[in-house]
Parts: structure tokens; sequence; C-alpha cells
């Protein structure tokens, strides 16, 4: 019996390679400008793999107003959602928790200060709520983009579910997680270092449960981990990806992480269940447009990957 | 071990009923007109779904134009290749063996004879040969339909790769297999009757290693069983899933095949890796497409259920 399992866990550890081989690219192309939509879904979202894409959004007026001064001016008094952490992990593992960032209200102008360097703050601060929070909470910003990307609405048959406004210090980072989201990612100015695993890469990736818990901070600057009050324990991944303890997760060394910059101007297409972590440049401004995905044929296999790699345990 | 070893089977048993309750059909659906290529692909193609599409080629003059007398005058000096088998079975578990059938040259009228009743002839005769033989062996019906869908092309970025023409008596059968193509199935005239099973079932799908041989019929009208010379044994479906032998294959009870009829002036989308068993009303004429599938995600992750159900055994 132990050898048919051997033989399962080779599956597995196969199973990747054979991905790479039959379609993966070695690193995240790029396309000139915008796809056909009918091109797009065959060549990018039926694969489910990531692309760059220039030209995408050059009509947006976003991409030359959009810096500290024109967004004071523009949003400056508008009270918005600002994820407060002590490092810049939000939604991460740490200490032995799974730790959510303090969401607290404050003046855009206020976020502006502080990725200015106006004033002393402890802690870091990054506009990151994925709750739609540009058409939401900002508004008076639509008019300098599109709120949705025609040609990938017309793919997908369907609007986005949410477009995120994202900006931040250099030092906010999201760490390893995939989402259920046909993911469209815009960097307006700097640029984010995204670094990508594919979901056949799943049977590597480690996931083990955490007491979800969320930062406070106190008067004085310091941060609380104050557990969340009656929830079931979360599954997260342990792993950093900048600096994995492969003696504790062996498995994840197998793992082929994409590395990949993008720059302002540029677009990323994350694909529904790719694994990202996520790093920018400071004061980075980005908008997403997050599109449900289907949850169908790749989804029911992924669904079966998932399962068995919590069955397998290490490869 | 043995525990993870059972719920690994348990895995592979939820998988197909998870695929049923995400996103597969309980029966084939019709669409009353050809789909635009862009929702073609996503709506079908994408999710590996079958579809009987009505009013897609009302145009060809096939339709028509295409009955026993029509084709003896246009192609019955034509020689073709037909398949001749004792029963009506090409290609199917035989004897313990696989066993293909002879593959006739005749002129087109000699078959059209057998299916109009015209003489004796023992052994059942099938215009079946899927090598384009209508684009190759009978160019002078081109003209009477479309030598490729368009829409279907436009969908794929890419022309058929091979246009096939059928014709046969109602004993000729087509046993349980599965291609690597995109098929497009066209009745002119009569009807096919499919049983479809996806490729989520596959785990409940047993195969066997067979000796590859020939129908060989003698002066006698008898047929031989000759073996391939120097072949190795290829793995073929042994369940016929109009009398599965459950006592032997107890995991076929789990498969959940579709039935659908395909009438003249229907198309039937046969997508790839779906499990297929076809048969057919007497003197039933068929055009089908055959599109090359893309050896993509979908392919890997079916590669890895193929893999896991060969390793486990009986579920």
């Amino acid at each position: 019996m132990g050898d048919r399992l051997d033989t399962v866990r080779k599956c597995l550890r196969q199973f990747p390679e054979e991905a790479r081989e039959l379609y993966l690219n070695e690193a995240v192309p790029y396309l000139s400008s915008p796809p056909s939509p009918l091109a797009f879904y065959r060549d990018w979202i039926g694969p489910n793999k990531p692309c760059i894409i220039r030209n995408a959004f050059n009509h947006w007026p976003a991409l030359s107003r959009w810096n500290p001064s024109y967004l004071r001016e523009a949003v400056g008094s508008k009270e918005i959602s600002v994820a407060v952490t002590p490092h810049g992990y939000a939604d991460a593992v740490y200490g032995h928790r799974f730790v959510m960032p303090e969401e607290r209200r404050m003046p855009f102008a206020s976020v502006l200060d502080i990725v200015e360097h106006k004033g002393e703050r402890t802690g870091v601060f990054y506009v990151q709520k994925q709750c739609s929070n540009l058409t939401e909470e900002l508004p008076e910003l639509t008019g300098d983009l599109e709120t949705d990307i025609p040609w990938m609405s017309e793919a997908l048959g369907k609007q986005p579910d949410a477009v995120n406004f994202w900006l931040g210090e250099s030092t906010a980072v999201t760490s390893l997680h995939k989402d259920h989201y046909e993911n469209l990612y815009c960097v307006i100015s700097g640029e984010k270092q995204f670094i990508l695993i594919p979901p056949s890469d799943r049977p590597f990736i480690p996931y083990e449960l955490y007491q979800p818990a969320t930062f406070c901070q106190r008067e004085d600057g310091t941060f609380d981990v104050v557990d969340e009050p009656n929830t079931e324990k979360v599954p997260w991944i342990p792993v950093d990806p900048l600096n994995p303890d492969l003696q504790r997760y062996p498995n994840y060394s197998l793992a082929r992480p994409l590395s990949c910059t993008v720059k302002a101007g540029e677009m990323l297409y994350l694909p529904a269940l790719w694994f990202h972590h996520v790093r920018q440049s400071h004061g980075c401004i980005a908008v997403n447009f997050w599109y449900d995905m289907e949850f169908d044929i790749k989804y029911n296999y992924f669904q079966l990957v998932e399962s068995l790699s919590k069955v397998v345990g290490p490869l």
C-alpha cells in the first residue's frame, strides 16, 4: 500500500513538471498592445497563464495626473480605509498567528503625508482595501480612468466585481496567497514586484492553520496582536518566498516561482488561483480589476490537486 | 499508509461528483443557432462541455442533396476506404484482443449497394476513415458544404486538422474511446446516438491491455482475426456502455453517461477527451470536423487524473 502512496506522490511531483513542459512560460511574457477579447481568452485566460500588457491604458488621464499634489487636491479630505501594521505585513503569518492589519479610517491627505515623509508615524500604512475601494471610497477619481477593462469585460462577458486602489510605502508587503479572481493589475506610478507561482505547484506549497488576530496600535505607537474572538483557525501559507525556510518546508524547494516587475503604464494579467507575493516602490500607485473567476473545469481540477496535496503530505 | 491511500481514492471519487455539482449539465443542452466565436470559446470549449447546435449548417447544399442517388451520381465510381467487420465493432475489444477493421478499398457505389440492401454481403461496412477522407477521398463533395466551421476556426484560431465523412449501416458501432480533438459532428441525414462520459469520470473508466489485431475476411465471408506482428499491447476500454459488465468493472457503475441523439441538420460539439460511444440509423450520413486540442492546463490536469486512476486501482 505504501508503494502506491509513493507513486501517488510521484504523480503529484511530475504534474507541475509536465505543466512547465506543456504550456507554462519560463518568464512572464509581454504583449505590446491589448489583445482582442477572443485572443485574450484563448491565449491567456483559458490556459491560465500570466502576461504583462503594454500600452493598455495609455489613454487614462490618471497616468499623467496621479501624483501626491493632484490626489491631495482631488481627494485629500476624503476619509479612506488604511491598513496599518508594525512591519508592513498585512494578512500574513506572524508569531504563530494569522494577523490582519488594523483598518484605520483616515483622511487621504494623511496617507499622502506619510508617503511624502511629512511628520513622524510609527507603523506601515497601505491603502489596499479590496472592496472596490476606488469606486466606493474614491469616486472622484473615476473620471481619470475606466472602471472596467473593456476587452476583458467582453472576453469574460461580465463587469469587474471590484476595482481597487493601492497606494503604500515600500515596506508594505502582500504575503503569498491566491485569489478566486481573474486579476488585471495596472501600475499608474512607480512599480510593483510580483513573485508568481502557478496553481500546478500547489503540491509544493505548505499550508498551516493559524489563530486569526488583528494588529492594534497603542497610543505610544507600539502594536498589540489581538486574537479575533470566537473564530476558527484559518489555513495560510507559512512560507516567505523571499526567505523560505526550506528545512521546515523542503517541498517548497520544488516550486518554481516567476518574478516580474510591473512598471508604470504596464498591466499584469494575474490569473485566478496563481499564488502571488507583492512588493512595490515607495508611493507606488496602482489600480486593479477583479473579475469573478469561473468555478468550472479548471477549478474542479485544482480542488482535486488541493485535496490530494493535503492528503499525501511531504513529497 | 493504507488510510491515506483510501483518502486518495475518496478524492478521486469526489472529484467527478464535484464536476457535476460545479459545471456539468445533466443532459446535453441545445443552442438554437451558432454562437459567436468568443461566446463558444467561453461557454463550451473553455469549460469542456458538450452541446448540440441547431441551424448551424442550414445553408449547406449537402443537407438537401446528399442521398444515395445523388452520391451514386457524384462519386459512385470513386474508390474509398471502408471498414469491414463481422459484427459492426471496429477498433474494439473482441475475444481478448483489440481488433481493428479490415480496411477495404471499394467503389463508393458498392457501399451504397450495401446500404440500400442491393445484393448479398456478409459483414458490416462503415465509411469511417478518419484521415480527412472527405477532402482527401471525396473532394467532389466539398462543394456541397464548407470545409471548416468558420466560427469554430475563428474561436480556435486554426483550421480543422481533418474533415471526415461517415456513412454506414445501423449495425456499425464505434466503441467507447476518447480523442485528442475538439470535435464538431454534423449529421446530414438520419441520426446518430451518442453516449458521452466526461473526462472527470476517468477514475471510473477501466482500461486493459490488449494484443492488437485486424479482421480479415475470407472468400467464404467469414472473418479471421490476425494479430498485428511486432506490436506492443495497447490500452483500451473493455466496457460496453450498452451492456457494462459491472461485476468485473464495478467502478463503471459510478460513471454518469449522458445520452443524446443528433438528428439531421444538428451539430454536436464533442469536447476533447470526452469518452464517446456512437451508433446510428441505417445509412446515416455525417461529416465531422476535428480541430487539434490544446495540450495546456486542462490536458495537464487530465494526465494527472489518468496517472492517479492507474495507480490507485478500484475505487
